[in-house]
């Protein structure tokens, strides 16, 4: 079974990588999937998300089967082209719920792609990529809702 | 009784037309009312949509007394001004239903315009303008949301 | 067109009469449809319950054409037996949306029975019957929260 | 991967067996476990749920790797002593998620058990064990909630 | 500013060691109201609940300004009664948040009374006496979810 | 104990006026802090809003604690850097709340701030300043929202 996690990732924070590392317990294989950034006020560009993943997971999950790349495109199309089996997302609150069920059902109808929802860890339940862009805008401390590595990245960009 | 089912209608999916139809089932005439879109990533123009709508009502729902305007203003002074007794909206979801409890309350205050919320056929619950127009826009299907001629003008819109 | 407002109604309250008295002003004929409680603390008998509403609608909405009966068995066999088009539900908040949600889409695949949902006005918001059974068995006042009729009735039956 | 779907199944619905049936794609093999029923108002004992279940999985999934038991005791304890890997909840509402939310994290808590919530198909999300119970009683129809062989042991049972 | 934080407290978690710790840093003192409790399946007497919460404040906030007293009849009763001026309630979830807005708006209109709401820490927004009581009873650990005062006194009551 | 009412202001509505007056009751002092706006589409400027909530504050709530200060930068940092105890905000919404616990959540982790939610008047529930700026914008009444001056000031700025 292969699955993908889908998401902006802008940046990756102790959350995604929360769920990540249970979707690599759980499937054979996982496809971190960084999408295009539909957000007005990205921090970063994709591509740059994609290499940050890559160190920080290389950092702090190295034995897991996850592999990192640019999706563009609708899911429900890339997932069939790459014979991925299922998609992944973390879900915090009840608001999240609401949205992540329509695309849910919406993708099940499209393709038959399955979604899986994982409870966020209670300790990360708090932590949004947003918040935490809006966070570095204002030169505040990152350090407790993302790895090392990406806080060095975030404050070298001059975001914190 | 002459209810308006108001909204952006970019495009108009078979929730909308649900709504629509139960609409006219429960009172006098119904007006579908198209307001200016405030998405930024509007696919059509609302004299497009208003159009749009026309052809598909005159497909799906060919005996149902409803009428589709083009509105500008606020809803509570069109309603005030052409005798309409009641707002229609469908609701999907509990987030939804927040956002409307407000603008019923807000326009109740304003001016005593009454609304009643619809639930949402179960099998529709999912479906939302703006999901089908990200679909659209990265060419997926888009037959299982909305109806044949509004699937064909958005693929002859480059949307699909 | 003929509503039915199905409830407990242990006590009526003013969030109850907003309800009945919009919808009365919606469609041609409302039912007050007083069901047998299902809670286990309740206050009122059925029979007393639909007295109590009757007094009540005599004095607060006097010209509404309005009926009260006691109905038992499932809603959709009354409404089907009863020639009843549509149930009005007040909701408040977003957790009693789900509920109703649920109970509007399983009515209306059993027998296509239609309901509407009418936003309480914001004052009656945080009134339930539930919250007034235990206010009035505390001896607290409830004059804010149901009609006197309803209020003395209370007090003689020693709730308050 | 061994997946336990926990619950009453008081009786067993389409909901269930849409969820069931996608544990099954998911996972290797598929744990229907039968709770004590914790309702007052329970239909079934919990062994004749059990056979229900295992009646109407032979009939609608026959192919499935999904066995069915009674199980006692906390669910971390039961998956800890029999190598279960994963929880698998149907989630159809805003309210449910938070509930599951909350189990979720508390049996990671105590055991590490990794709970994994698959949205509820669009067309069975209003299906409730308990409003079928509550259709049951009033002997209301409830062939579009449950399988055959569920809706004829409930008619036998004097349910329906 | 004396504070009241109300509750049934059967037993006492984490959770709300956390709101009443946080209540004391917020007002000049904190009354710990143990109410009736109304739950069907209680685990101890309130007189034993208010011993154990003494107890376990003794061991971890010992220099907290708080008391601890059972309470009868109507907050906003005794509230009245006793100078207190505002109630403190922790809310962990939007469902939980829907249920005391009604009871703030409720005990305002009735006398006045203010009530703040505190946001659960994130680490203990799963823990409720209700999923508590109900691992205690099937003997599970529960160490993670109340001090060590209160998991001896459930395990010495039988519970686990 | 120093309490602060943050928000964009535009404009200060009456349920705005119910919170800051709560809040200068709970505590010694109460800052107005009138944060940058993010909306693309603001009515007013910063300085601006701070000018007529100091006007109104003097005619609706003339004898309150409150300051108005125009606050940049993080809140967390504000709060430190000036002394300040506690943030107040006020939810309506469920889904207010959940934007509202995760941000307490974050500020609570990265300074120690405490946030305090008070639940809206049950009357001004479905007041925001969002839905007011669109009212203004189309020329709507505003005056059951907002206090006279502010009505005024945004009549005068063309916006209704």
């Amino acid at each position: 079974m292969i699955a993908i996690c889908p998401g902006s990732f802008d940046p990756l924070t102790y959350g995604h990588l929360d769920i990540i590392g249970r979707a690599a317990l759980l499937f054979d294989r996982v496809i971190v999937g960084v999408g295009r950034n539909r957000a007005k006020n990205a921090l970063f560009e994709p591509a740059e998300r994609r290499e940050m993943i890559i160190e920080a997971l290389a950092a702090e999950l190295p034995d897991a089967p996850v592999e990192v790349r640019l999706i563009d495109g609708l899911l429900v199309d890339y997932c069939a082209e790459h014979g991925i089996d299922v998609a992944v997302k973390g879900v915090r609150l009840a608001a999240d719920f609401d949205y992540e069920l329509q695309m849910a059902q919406m993708n099940r109808r499209m393709s038959g792609l399955e979604t899986i929802l994982l409870p966020t860890s209670a300790e990360y339940g708090y932590i949004s990529s947003t918040l935490v862009r809006d966070v570095a805008r204002f030169g505040g401390e990152i350090d407790e809702f993302v790895p090392p590595l990406i806080a060095a990245r975030v404050a070298a960009a001059g975001g914190a």
